[in-house]
């Protein structure tokens, strides 16, 4: 081939595969040739997710160099449905876009967060070994079979391919029996006489599919109130910023509206209310809840008074939140307006 | 029956719904009886779910009150696959519980934010009908006809129970054939005859649950990025609370480490470096970038060097975010140290 045709050709391979956007599957942007290395690289351009390890990291910690047995905990079954449920869903939409993965192996599939599991890397033989033809259905057979051989792997805890006998004895004698026969289902692919598509393996794992769908649900729940909270914490800031902005200004020192009776001095004060406050015995009262509570009354601006005393203690001055907010926006808008300028 | 055993029966049903944890119906906590009201109320503690309106809210807005057709928009197939395999979803939770929902209507459905369903009231019939004695497998049954019949009037738009030819032969016109067939099999199970079970629905529908749980993992995935960056300001928030609580206090006023050229008088100026920068025409920079920016270089404590200018000019400190962040932290534990006495 030569080189503008290869060019071509993992051109539209990456864009084969950019149709694929499914939550198990890394994504992928971009596939170039680029010779900055000295050679001539072959570049893929995918999502990045930080912190993700391979199921070969997490599951396969060799135990010594010279067995394929490791020393790792058995997988729980949980997790291993966990597993199946979200490659099923890959492979659904690989070959939904008439394409194939043909890598599957736990070196190459990325883990993130809750059991969260992504193919990575399929794209790649479909451009260094664009010359094996096998046809499309062939392909995506093997991959159920491949699909297959990884649970058998990760259940079996062995990634020896010559004693899957052993193995598939290893893994009916930790997992339930529906496991095991899913397990097998996939690996009858590795006959060409076999026709299923990944359909017919859906219709196989549906309640198992309906599980996940259910655990996935539930960390959305959870991932919009921790989110909910947080949001929370942006509002705050955005106010205290505010009022950092506001207070102490050196162009405000001389000016009569933060003079002590000016209109503004109670913003001052109110900081000293929030955050300078003291017990009985004169020493700091460090409370996050105080701080807090305070701004949230401020950001509502509710009709609540305090009583806020200056610090030579001979003046108190009793004001609402509203007042205060209405106090603390016409001083920010003044602030803005002479930003603007 | 009498009160007690009324009692006794009412909080059995309780405990079997509790048993109910399914991210697509709402979790039932306790149920009792209560005379506050000045009746014997039946009192369902559930969780509570802000903003939810129903799925009747959302879908059948009356045109006319005399009319069992109403005028919103059609529901996208997507929406409606959407609900199917979520209340399918329930229903397995709860068949599996050995229950049944019995409740299956637009008005007790309800709906948060994108697209997500939730029964509600299905355990009220088991406490108020408890006379009425069908067999669970009876009542498993009709929750498949009620779940078909629900599909069809929120695909229809029609509520009417009378004509579901009709209705049939309009939503045959909107939607895919195989929507239809899904539809027509669950109003099948009107007849006692039929004898499936929610496994035999999710396995024909296991396709569609994926993509439901695609999306769903796609969802938690936006969750996820915004709670990163939003925990990024509770980080943020908690370092600017640190250093009001330091700076500007009175107790500090007289103090000879906070004096010109004392070694804290720093954290005042860095204070005025972050929010007080003034343009070449001293007007103020209110650049809330420029604040986040110096409070993540200060988080970091990298050794970035800063040239901060005492407010009569006439002194310049340069000085790097490391040192900055050991003095506030030394600062802050002197603080925290006399808060504590």
């Amino acid at each position: 081939m030569n080189d503008v045709s290869s060019e071509h050709a993992i051109k539209s391979v990456a864009d084969n595969w950019k149709r694929v956007r499914n939550a198990n599957v890394v994504s992928v942007h971009l596939a170039f040739t680029d010779s900055s290395f000295g050679d001539r690289s072959l570049i893929f351009v995918t999502d990045y997710h930080p912190a993700a390890e391979t199921l070969a990291q997490r599951h396969f910690s060799p135990a010594s160099r010279f067995s394929n047995r490791y020393s790792s905990a058995i997988v729980p079954e949980p997790v291993l449905w966990g597993y199946i449920v979200q490659i099923a869903s890959a492979l659904k939409a690989i070959h939904s876009a008439g394409l194939a993965a043909r890598v599957l192996d736990a070196s190459k599939i990325l883990l993130t967060g809750e059991n969260r599991v992504r193919l990575n890397a399929c794209a790649i033989l479909d451009v260094v070994q664009a010359d094996v033809h096998p046809s499309l259905a062939d392909n995506q057979r093997t991959d159920l079979y491949l699909f297959g051989r990884l649970i058998l792997a990760l259940g079996s805890n062995n990634t020896s391919q010559h004693s899957q006998g052993k193995a598939m004895e290893a893994f009916g004698r930790t997992y339930t029996p529906r496991l095991k026969e899913v397990t097998t289902w996939l690996l009858d692919h590795i006959s060409p006489q076999r026709s299923d598509s990944i359909d017919d393996f859906l219709t196989l794992i549906a309640s198992d599919i309906v599980t996940t769908l259910d655990n996935s649900l539930h960390q959305a729940d959870a991932l919009e109130s921790d989110l909910a909270r947080e949001l929370e914490n942006s509002r705050i800031l955005r106010l205290l910023t505010k009022m950092n902005f506001i207070n102490e200004r050196p162009e405000y020192e001389h000016d009569r509206q933060w003079a002590e009776h000016g209109n503004r001095y109670c913003i001052k004060l109110f900081r000293d209310y929030v955050f300078h406050a003291v017990d009985a015995q004169r020493n700091p009262l460090l409370d996050m809840g105080h701080v807090v509570g305070c701004l949230n009354k401020l950001d509502a601006g509710i009709e609540e008074k305090i009583m806020l005393t200056t610090r030579d203690e001979e003046t108190v001055i009793y004001v609402s939140y509203k007042e205060l907010k209405a106090c603390i926006e016409a001083t920010w808008q003044d602030l803005m307006r002479r930003a603007a300028t």
